[in-house]
């Protein structure tokens, strides 16, 4: 009987383990997780922070016991792994005073990511990562006042919502002239810095150069803050440390995969954040640390554990996150990703409405687009408003994978009603406003 | 100097001529308008109705000052085209008693579609169709109680919602079996049915057989029904009386055009509702009277006529509206569509959240997905829900217009944000169904 051994219990160990599972009724299946969750959601930990919901449990997609009951799988919560050998095929893992050795036939790392930390460290420094901190990491929070986020990603943007959102003082901290500034192009950001510098301190080009006295004073190269407490969120990094002698890293630092999600060692896949992909745009090694990718990735490792063969394609980048009232997304390439890659961009921005003239309470919606000039392909957009971003966005990346060309994109038939879109709408406009004649 | 002359100045009749303009800067340009009004939506009329704004020019995407000033088109309103000579190239109007007589090098025909009209006419009888009707249709309808709604298609249900809203005792009399019944299946219909017969009284598998005494009596086949008025949404028509002797017109009854938007007479386009296309999906010839499709004929047109030679590629026939909340939308084939297309279709139907477990107030969202047993690709689409129905809507018409495959589709990198979307997509879960492993 097929042992398959599964670390980590995130998105992609427990996508990769169902898999398996439908494929092979019969096969072993193992998984150890380090916490007492699976299929846990870290997008969710900013939601939690803002009161959002209490009851952790909705971290989970599915419990343990769903794995274990319905899905045969040996879940097993708690177990840190504490030494991979790939050579001897042996996984050692311990919990508390236990100590385990498992073999295995088939191995998949889905270990997932790690914040990037600071030098120092205190009572009030902290991360905000994963769910099975949520608890202790909001009842922290609530308990101060006035809270600094250093670093406006995603992350730092969704805690900066939720925190002004529960009455916090918060001062935001980025280096960059902008927030979101691995996702967007400054011109488009300036939307989101407008909203965002009404209801926080927002201090850009500030650069962070110590923490001091537990978390209770920031040094910057502007001066000193003195503060209740700061929120970390200077980025994620593959959880691969118990890997890197064993096996291919690639260039982002992540692991190295073949299109079927297996490492350079028999039998060893990895899936999730730990792992790297492809840019589907570029064709060049990216790392993609997002659920759904990691969702897939599991998906196509088991399909191959299970004897189905399957290609992950790869990636195109959409990201998609929210300030108040403003859903902000992003597919393919943002316009300097597009000339450090070395293609010839060329772009369209426009700001349009959500909704037709005469239908009350039209949003705002901005749409920047990027264009080839060499293929006159379509290969990234931007796009912020307050209803309907998600789905235009995803249009959007259904085109920039399979390589629309411009034309072909200005005649996709989307939708009208007026209560949620304008006759020629805002995407169209923007693809419009690419063709050169 | 070139000479176009375009009749019809709704939606095909004003970007065929703007798009002339764009080519060719100093061709004549003279448009002639039945109406008052150009660039109108008719797809305002039930919002209007509803009360939702009161200024009919915003029925107006531009008026004719600014086609006039801005794009120097020649708009000349208020005339009705008597006749049309496409040998001797002259076409007469008529403005009161003023006639005129116009030549042409080219010729756009954007004359529209018209309502089918019931047999009995009378003054409690009202049709729904062109935005300078609306406010005398408002104002009576307004000034009646109780109004039976005859046709339950797109227009009779957003009919229904209008009159409703404004308190009237609305009865919906549909010959089929449900509301909608060209855009979905059976099996997705119940979705809107069950909302709708809470609010309306909803009289399926009815058959109107005689209206009478002016409008206030309804004869069907199950009885008599006492109202005090009754609005006709039986469909509308290609507004072609004028032409069908002189133009070869399709099997739809709309005129025939080639990819060019040229009909069978040298120097004669058609764009908009009077104008046949092709399905994408069956490669037959169909008809799809939407505003965004006559938008984009208009455009193909008026490239050709202008010197840039474009295509226009067919529909995928995308249609959305919604009635309450609900918004229910519909791209590709239907199952039914599929079948008399002498396809092989198979289905998956899922009812899931639009939100994160966890995130509050998630809303249900039902998609089902066509996908074809002989290509494997997807070629149909329904979704109904609260939120984000009309972005993924346009994602599946992308993706049915480039022919997907079911795999390809998968792997389209749909946006997650807890707030509007869960970490497997409502419509990636409906996808994976249709993988037969």
């Amino acid at each position: 009987m097929m042992k398959v051994l599964v670390l980590g219990g995130g998105a992609a160990g427990m996508s990769s383990s169902s898999r398996v599972r439908k494929l092979r009724p019969n096969a072993e299946i193992v998984v150890y997780e380090e916490t007492n969750m699976v299929s846990h959601a870290p997008c969710g930990v900013p939601y939690y922070v803002e009161g959002l919901f209490n009851n952790e449990e909705l971290f989970m997609t599915y419990t343990p016991e769903f794995f274990r009951e319905k899905r045969k799988i040996d879940v097993r919560t708690g177990y840190s792994v504490e030494e991979i050998d790939l050579n001897s095929r042996v996984v050692k893992v311990r919990k508390n005073a236990e100590k385990k050795s498992e073999e295995y036939d088939y191995l998949i790392i889905a270990l997932g990511a790690k914040p990037k930390k600071v030098r120092q460290s205190g009572s009030r420094i902290f991360y905000a990562h994963h769910p099975a901190q949520a608890k202790s990491l909001r009842d922290d929070l609530w308990a101060l006042n006035k809270i600094a986020i250093i670093g406006g990603g995603i992350l730092g943007v969704e805690m900066a919502e939720a925190l002004h959102a529960v009455g916090k003082k918060v001062t935001l901290i980025q280096r960059s002239s902008y927030v979101l500034n691995k996702m967007l192009d400054s011109d488009m950001a300036h939307v989101v810095t407008d909203v965002m510098s009404k209801e926080i301190d927002l201090r850009l080009n500030e650069r962070v150069e110590s923490i001091e006295e537990e978390g209770k004073v920031i040094v910057t190269d502007k001066g000193k803050l003195e503060v209740d407490g700061v929120v970390v969120t200077i980025g994620v990094e593959p959880n691969i440390s118990l890997l890197k002698d064993q096996l291919k890293i690639g260039k982002t630092g992540a692991i190295w995969v073949d299109e079927t999600m297996k490492t350079n060692k028999e039998n060893v896949y990895a899936a999730g954040d730990n792992t790297e992909t492809r840019n589907i745009v570029t064709g060049k090694p990216t790392w993609m640390p997002f659920a759904p990718v990691a969702n897939k990735m599991g998906f196509v490792a088991g399909s191959n554990i299970g004897g189905k063969r399957m290609e992950f394609p790869g990636t195109v980048g959409t990201m998609i996150t929210k300030y108040d009232r403003l859903f902000i997304g992003k597919v393919g390439l943002n316009e300097s990703e597009a000339k450090e890659a070395g293609l010839k961009p060329y772009s369209s921005m426009i700001k349009s409405k959500t909704r037709a003239r005469y239908y009350p309470e039209p949003k705002d919606i901005y749409v920047k687009l990027i264009a080839d000039e060499d293929t006159s392909t379509i290969i990234g957009g931007q796009i912020i408003g307050e209803e309907e971003v998600l789905g235009r966005l995803d249009m959007l990346a259904a085109i920039v994978m399979k390589r629309f060309t411009i034309e072909e994109s200005f005649f996709v038939e989307m939708g009208y009603l007026p209560a949620i879109a304008t006759v020629w709408d805002p995407v169209i406009i923007a693809i419009r406003e690419l063709m050169k004649a």
